[in-house]
């Protein structure tokens, strides 16, 4: 822990015009470098990470009740997707480089110029932290780490709930920065909602990240896409992860589905974006009545008393319902609240959906019999976007139509799995229809979370010493290109 | 020319609803068709285009008063941009299929699950017809084309400049939707500002396409983004297309770039989004006299009389600015405008650039000089968002530092060519950020077009006879993949 106090006043106003200048500043070289300079960068911050692992997990604990293997693991994961970037950045495929020879016969009916494009940092980036993952959607989480190797600034605003934490990242980062030899300017923590609104308002201001609530997302949003000069926002706001189990499924293994759901919806005391807020189970399989017998778990004190208090009002508020009840509810403690499994009727859902499957971020969650399956797709239609829905089926199972009505509401879509745990990989997808996300064709985790920190820019006629070195013919990284259309894998020309 | 009246009454509310209804049922079918199938329809209806063109063209003459081999041309850019996603499609490198196979090992922390991510077809899109553009930028234009390629509905709001074209077009593209073996709901085609409106507030439409004006496509923008639901609205909305010259290439060629400025201005009337707005000449180059002392071509007939009038009004409002002065008129006819080159100083400009860098759409375009390269940087910096900048320089012109800038500002640089004439190939940008485009990651001509209209979905742990066939084992269409991170061109595997 440290030992002198560690300051997270809310920024004034002339510091955070500070902070912006000097994040341009720090942007406009950090864009210019070269993708092997930034990946080298980047390592060296999840180098630093690891190496304060101790200090900072320690003032996580303090500060947002998580135990301590999740916040250790959780580090892990930020330094692995760090240099998980920087491998995105030493390939080059993220770059879409693409180049069309000069074609006087195209056949368009006019000759084609010499074109060649790329993507480029878009510029300075405000990512708004999450409550829930103090490292991995913090100061140096997925989004600032996706803009940062993007090639832009970060300007991160702290989350209340762990500000001291964000400010010894920040410190951690920031150091990392400059032992590196780069502008420590890139990243940068502000704190208090006044400050948070000012650089999202800014000009110098080109996309904006976000984790968080539907209305405090929507809040920002509203604000990014009303400047004189919209922005991006991208904003990962909230999910139900319905759960549907086939009469199969429930047949062969509903005990075990049973055990698998209360240990998802439970874990991490519920507060996870993909928590599975509703099961779907067959009536007549025993499971409800399983479920409502099960010991539900004791789980761990809530990140904070405001998201705790959030949590009781929206379960009162759910459970106050007319046709809903309480199907079981496990022990609370002085610190933490109880888990409590809900159950309505599928005809009371369908009657007026959006009440029931709104969001309730904490151990809560729905159990709904039906009766047939074709209600399944039915209730699937009811659904805004989801971050993910999740299958428990047997192969037999006739799901074709469910298949096809949940890939039109969600981002990722599971087989037998749960949704919590995502895996940062290169396929992953973390994102879906609104409110899932705010621009559905991006996702917050995976390698392809990049792409919303870039924009394209083509180079007409232009000679090669002005070129980026992706479109220069010597193609000096060696970055995958299409060359008049036809994919060439990373080779050097010259 | 057709002999019965075509019928474009504003669409009433009963048929707006029919036409979403249909486009909703139509776009289930098809998003779910194959590539390859999908290709062979586009295909086909680039043929019918080809097959219409006389009847096509006739009736585009009467209604915008272009030019007939204008009119040919744009109709075999056209119907070239369908077949171009035709290829798009057979390729499947559009996809970015991607496949992580389960690695109990994976450095995250925790096992990484089998995933297998791919775009899908994003949902029923609205598309806002062009004044400018009848057939490239209207009813089956690069907007239609690439959200039809991508496996979506298209309900295109007509312009109402070019409304019985637009009819005709319709009946066109859905003849030969159903010749094809294919739901002609597919393409519809509505008019009038209340179906324009209604149609973007339907919960069904799941994204928008629009070229026009600043206002007019700030105003649809912002009904989008205000849905309980927003969407993303690809909206291409006004560009001023600077010129720089610099000391040198004036030296060396100053004639012949203020001779393919003219000629760029006035190309098509002025009407083009990449019109150059605004060229910067050295002082003492002789440019601006050669300008002002040069004979303007008379311009042909203006596309309507409500472009014309705010032509006009945009013509008289900039020329009444103090300090800017009228280098050159043109003759008018009874029927055309002149063109006109304004002038003002670069002092006068950098103290309210807004005022003059305005884009006036139209044959009129200012001609500014300066004293030193170095104010070239300063206006770059000044510009909003814009489709082009253009150089015209020599290889030894030190204009590193106004390239730098200019990436930041436009969606595509030209060396020594005018951006007027948009070729569409792979590498083509034609976007930029706001006001030249919404969503300044995306490009509204070439093939990466089509991204606008997808979303990921990813699949975890999920049976192959689920999975879509790019993300399956065998790999039928042979779709280029990212497996484990390796990009693996088009070949099938088992």
């Amino acid at each position: 822990m440290t030992t002198t106090p560690i300051d997270t006043q809310e920024t004034t106003a002339a510091t955070t015009e500070e902070v912006l200048s000097a994040a341009t500043v720090a942007h406009a070289a950090w864009s210019a470098a070269s993708t092997q300079d930034r990946a080298n960068v980047v390592d060296r911050v999840a180098d630093a990470l690891e190496e304060s692992v101790d200090s900072l997990v320690a003032l996580a604990m303090d500060e947002t009740h998580l135990p301590e293997p999740r916040l250790r693991g959780e580090v892990k994961r930020t330094a692995f997707q760090l240099r998980l970037f920087g491998e995105v950045l030493r390939d080059g495929a993220y770059l879409d480089a693409r180049i069309d020879h000069a074609d006087a016969a195209w056949p368009m009916g006019a000759p084609r110029p010499d074109l060649r494009r790329s993507l480029r940092a878009i510029g300075p980036v405000v990512v708004y932290s999450a409550s829930n993952f103090p490292f991995a959607f913090s100061v140096i989480g997925g989004d600032t780490a996706s803009a940062l190797a993007a090639g832009n600034a970060v300007v991160v605003k702290a989350h209340e709930g762990h500000a001291r934490l964000s400010r010894l990242t920040e410190t951690v980062v920031r150091d990392a920065l400059a032992a590196a030899g780069t502008d420590p300017n890139l990243v940068t923590v502000i704190f208090g909602r006044a400050a948070g609104t000012t650089v999202l308002q800014d000009s110098r201001i080109k996309a904006a990240g976000f984790t968080g609530s539907i209305p405090g997302g929507r809040a920002l949003m509203d604000i990014a896409n009303g400047r004189p000069d919209p922005i991006p926002f991208y904003g990962e706001l909230g999910s139900n992860n319905p759960v549907f189990v086939t009469q199969a499924a429930a047949a062969a293994r509903g005990e075990e589905i049973a055990k698998g759901f209360v240990e998802s919806f439970t874990m991490g005391t519920g507060q996870f974006c993909t928590k599975p807020g509703m099961l779907f189970v067959p009536r007549g399989s025993g499971m409800l009545e399983s479920l409502r017998n099960a010991t539900l778990p004791a789980v761990g004190q809530m990140l904070n008393p405001r998201i705790e208090d959030s949590f009781k009002h929206a379960l009162g508020t759910l459970s106050g319902i007319d046709g809903v009840e309480v199907l079981n509810a496990g022990g609370a403690s002085a610190t933490a609240p109880a888990a409590v499994l809900l159950t309505t009727s599928v005809e009371r859902l369908l009657a007026d959906p959006k009440s029931v499957e709104e969001e309730c971020f904490g151990p809560a969650a729905f159990v709904v019999e039906y009766d047939d399956e074709s209600q399944l797709v039915e209730v699937a239609r009811t659904f805004e976007g989801q971050l993910t829905a999740t299958l428990q089926a047997e192969v037999e199972s006739p799901v074709q139509e469910l298949v096809a009505v949940l890939i039109e509401k969600a981002g990722r879509l599971l087989w037998n799995q749960w949704p919590t745990g995502v895996s940062v990989t290169y396929a992953q997808q973390h994102g879906g229809p609104y409110p899932a996300t705010t621009v559905p064709g991006s996702t917050s985790v995976g390698t392809a979370a990049i792409a919303r920190f870039l924009r394209p820019v083509a180079f007409q006629n232009f000679p090669q010493h002005l070129l980026p070195s992706e479109l220069r013919d010597d193609n000096p990284d060696a970055a995958p290109r299409l060359i008049n259309g036809e994919l060439v894998n990373g080779e050097r020309i010259g």
